[in-house]
């Protein structure tokens, strides 16, 4: 044992304690047939709560942590630091990049040792703990040679390394025998149009999915590949902007039945819409994956990347989830990072207990609704007109002869109430 | 000649006239080879200049017109002041709603017959006048039996009306003339989605879409079908967000090669974008059309529909329709709103003035930027790399044989300035 | 009774009801010692539930209330509709503008003698029920005479108008006991710095608020003046831009202990901040009054005056209403408009008694926060070195003795974790 | 000479060069009875251009300069290369924080050693350059001892670090004959009000801010207190949110007569705001001061500190200016960074070259709106009616009065134009 979590104990579910305890989320629970940690499938960014270390674009380090620096001696404090937290916490997943869990090194081939050299460090604390691996992920945007974009890069070399470094990870994730892999581009995008050939750069971004995917299919990794949308920062504009705006894309490589979507309630927050949406979306587009369960400030217009917090509107998020038929691979990964004030160990841990029993709580209400089965029913009621067959028939024939009956017939549609304010009192009773 | 523009004679191009003129529009000048009149294709708004009474949410009426009201007289004196205006401002296009240019009926018949003489009242006028059709559109949005929707409404009746609806406008369309047929979708979306059953609306909507596109076919209606996006106002989420999101929803149902885009400045700016991008993205999607050349004011999060005025963003915005080849049936159509104080004839007559002037002066900026070069030439030198056999060979190659080359050859890409900004400084040389 | 509220009955508290009642708001419940209903101090806008017809930028009236239309009759029929509508709710207070209640006249006389009419129908009618008047206000914003501002007009006859106004609404307000009188200016500010005097408009509005306090005084009014912040829309800039922006103008004026803030939780959003924000903003400088209890949606960028529906940001809200001393002459407006579709009268009594209950349950969880204490306990000892005599020392000394004692002493202060994320959990134990 | 800017020779004005140079500055052409160079007073950020390193939340350094590091010889090698760029861009004023001239020391007294050895090293080349002192200021955000705040951290003892720093600062800027002492409060706000208290940390800035000024007297030193107001970022709430807000905190503190205001354009954008109407309220107030002409990308929600290249924007700025009656101690500062992609000496050049350039063309244009004469004259025939003894008499009167004429002369006001769209074009003929 490290001595960073000294004096904290191993988190119960405990409803009526005031200390560090889930006074919601019960993993053994059984909820619609299953137990909650099989519905909710948290993850921990080992990015954020370990590698981070609480910059901000007017400010340095605060954290300091013991395991800051760039050895392998410090990596694995790192990694046992995490596996630490991670039974603290009883999580059944955690998430990385290549770039968290090991030191770059002067090389390629050196970084790429480094990266393996912990990818059988973690593999072997994995043999003896709970926790798995929920996705694996590179990091492509902090190193300056990324600076240009990755798959997007002006330079065929960054392309290649970024090819090089994908496979590796997707490698190591399949070793460790991860649920999914994720790709988020964040400097797949531009600063400027003047320097901006789209065209190309969406097409050389189209080609390396592309490849990822074949890749998974010769190594034989049963996973999904995730993409996560985020509309700009730190680029001016991300290509992968919002679920609608992956959908075009994956249209356009043939990719929508092999990719699916990562979505972050912040980054739906950053690109005008609330996360409902973009679950609800990527569920009618039959691609949604996981989600990220971190919110963004409503004031703040940069990623924030903060715990969840608030009940009701985690309820509507899981209510989208469960109607997208709940999680296969995908799971519930915090995205979030301590405020970085929150310099304790203690903060670190309150912050994802927080997080999860504002989880269970939104997620028990959902199932509620679900179960309760009223709002889905006034929904169906809104539209069955359209389920008879004179609707059927009319949508199968064309604007001349439906023209025709509406001059015939004289009809004068009377317009009914949409009933908002009904319907979000309902979710108030569960929520 | 009705009394409105009482005392305003035809706009002239004069560069050193203090006085309402044209001091940078000189339709008959040339450029690239053909007269700017038949480059930026100007259009005004029937609906903004002649039908929109000055209200906003917390006022009502400012502008009195005179032929304000519900009777067919009024509809023909709005047409003669808009034929007039047309003239002084030697416009060579305007658009029209149906319920613009025609009284409301207690009936679709009614509403119909109205329409339809108002378009034989039109075309006449046509006949006499420079001024042709640059599209016509229908308005279903404005009146109660629209507040849930046009073709995404939960009731059927209402599909039915739409179709009824835009078949009309289609075949008057034809009838003038007109060189495109436009759908905005402003209800086409939803308020909440506790009420909603998105991929059910959006189902009804690409099947109404594809209905027009059969119904173009049919007619042998040679224009363009053009959709504008908008991301939300009045709607919530309105669902042709974006060009992106059209995009997806075109490939989805097998519209991309036959629907177009046409691009609102201000649209843009609500949906998180600079109209440049949204104009790049069409065009390298190979779905630019036409465009709406108002402005959003940055500070307000509603739409604002001003005339244009800043002449470096219309010639960055010209430029990327340059790039993408001009206008074909396209246009520049000033979806523009005098501020609900302009209260006089003059004004209406002085904002287009200034708005074709600023276009003007933007466009020729944007022909000198094309026609000197610096600019493409330093975009595809920063492409270089892409252009040789190895880069297009690894683009062929697949994940592990990149992996190996960059394992083998011990590549370390150098990052390259990306001149941000010495290209606007270049820019700024022209506008 | 009129037929409106037909088969509704007045609401009960019944915490177990799924039907139209209270699950949360019983107005007789004891808590600090006071009922609640005196704690919250519930009102209904006239303007949103009886005169506004549903009309956004893009359509109009979807309503079609019996009462529309510009009569003395229909504004009796609107008043007894009101009337009922505050007892099925059970509602203490209401608040109008002069425009809701009366038909606008042909002359300021007319208008003045529509208006004491119904003032005095109104009389009537509180005088058998229940309801009183939390606030009057003036309509100064729709009329096209206030089109360029009412005090901060151009034409000096519309600050006539204006003050004419305001001192009949005040001799409404001060006949029917109401406890406060209110002021929003919604077009006090401006469309174009261009044509804007601001210096003079801003001395203008100065001198307009201290007469509106002056004839407070003079009349023998005893309740407060509150002004209502908004950044803007309708107008691009509002003078009244949120808290500290009127707190600065008050003290220009000399105002600030004469007049208070009604605040708006989506005003508050408007202009980029929190609703908690601005209200202990108001506290700390000591002019909290009211507030209006009505949501913005956070992906829209006008002004949607939603009722609230999240009981953890009402809950926030009311522990700062509480930590400023609570209601005194203020109380829980809710500025909020049924959504246009949302047709039905059991949408109208379903959407304030939604409202309240989300009240409700904030409200308890304040106080069980503010009795608990943690809260405030952990935030005070974040500052207990301020209370210490060396801290006040220092604050009444210089710059110079406190560099000398830097120097010398040699202090080196170490960063305490912030705790945001526990002080949350802490929050979501109450919610 | 260093080797950095090797190649690049001083930048002269040369209107039809396409090369590095001045196309629209010439310091020495005398406007309005002035060099271009007294007027526009521009001046550089040492910050942006010599001490940041390129990074952003999601990437690290880019730039890779030579004297980066943390030792006096790299400060004073930053301090060669800072000045062979202000010759080479004939600049004639820079800007510092104390942290981006020295090294920061492992104590006070060692940080405050290496200051004062840096400023020392800079007056000795001061005595021999052109380039002078604009403003001094402290970074009091970077460091973590500020994580929570500098004169508003919960710490006194962080209270009294920043007041020794402050003095220490604007010693320096005294000895170097600095014409303004700015403070930007970038942590002097909050991350969440539930730990903080705000009242207190309010009152404890406005003392601080009160030492200062005590301090500048002390001391003789006759240039500007100047604050920067930003709206948040890093904070969630900066207590110098706008100039609204700190006109406020002036007022209530007494300083409005001292402290004057440092506007920056992006900073504007980011709190809702036009550059221009922050310049016109600061005039309209009595504490305008100085401007950071650095724009703010309109679609993004964070500080991106870009170089102006829109001159009608700039041009709007300067007209605000002008009205103000020009600088006297303040100037034009570039608080600009290179974009993080732009690695060369030469980017560096070129974008303040560029950005000078803006500038003049921009400050000429609104010499010329002010010479000409047409805005002004037609603002002031606005407002007309406001000048008459009736007007006036009014304002000195009571809403009785006023009521008493309203209804006895029956006045009906009628709207006049706002001419919004002509006063635009007007300005078009000038930008």
């Amino acid at each position: 044992m490290t001595e960073f979590f000294k004096g904290i104990t191993p988190l119960r579910y405990d409803p009526s304690s005031t200390d560090l305890a889930f006074r919601h989320y019960n993993p053994d629970e059984i909820v619609m047939g299953k137990r909650m940690e099989e519905h909710l499938r948290f993850a921990v960014a080992y990015w954020h709560s370990f590698a981070w270390p609480g910059g901000d674009p007017f400010g340095g380090e605060t954290f300091e942590r013991p395991w800051f620096g760039n050895t392998m001696d410090l990596a694995r404090m790192k990694a046992d630091v995490a596996f630490e937290m991670f039974d603290l916490l009883n999580v059944p997943f955690f998430c990385w990049h290549d770039a968290d869990i090991r030191p770059e090194g002067d090389s390629f081939a050196e970084s790429l040792r480094n990266f393996e050299e912990i990818i059988d460090y973690l593999g072997a604390k994995m043999d003896g703990a709970k926790t798995k691996l929920l996705w694996g992920t590179a990091n492509m945007f902090s190193h300056r040679r990324f600076m240009s974009g990755a798959a997007t890069n002006p330079d065929p070399d960054v392309f290649a390394w970024s090819a090089a470094t994908v496979k590796a990870c997707m490698d190591a994730t399949h070793k460790l025998d991860g649920q999914n892999y994720v790709l988020w581009g964040g400097r797949e995008g531009y600063e400027t149009l003047l320097n901006t050939d789209m065209k190309r750069e969406r097409q050389n971004a189209g080609r390396f999915l592309q490849m990822a995917v074949e890749y998974k299919h010769k190594i034989g990794f049963k996973g999904a590949i995730l993409v996560e949308p985020k509309p700009q920062e730190p680029s001016k504009h991300q290509y992968d902007y919002d679920v609608a705006t992956v959908y075009g894309f994956l249209k356009d490589y043939g990719l929508e039945d092999e990719v699916q979507m990562n979505i972050e309630q912040g980054h739906a927050i950053l690109a005008g819409h609330s996360f409902e949406h973009e679950l609800a979306l990527a569920s009618s587009l039959g691609i949604f994956g996981s989600i990220d369960m971190n919110r963004n400030d409503y004031q703040s217009g940069w990623d924030t990347d903060q715990f969840p917090n608030n009940t009701p509107e985690v309820a509507l998020a899981y209510y989208e989830v469960i109607k997208a038929g709940g999680f296969t691979t995908g799971g519930t990964n915090f995205d979030a990072k301590l405020r970085r004030q929150s310099l304790d160990a203690q903060d670190l841990i309150a912050a994802h207990a927080g997080a999860m029993d504002i989880c269970a709580r939104g997620f028990k209400a959902a199932v509620a609704m679900t179960e309760d089965g009223t709002l889905e029913a006034m929904r169906q009621d809104r539209y069955a007109g359209w389920d008879t067959s004179d609707a059927k028939a009319m949508l199968a024939s064309d604007f001349s002869s439906i023209a025709e009956r509406v001059a015939s017939t004289g009809i004068d549609p009377a317009p009914r109430s949409g009933k908002q304010e009904i319907l979000e009192n309902i979710v108030n009773r569960f929520v």
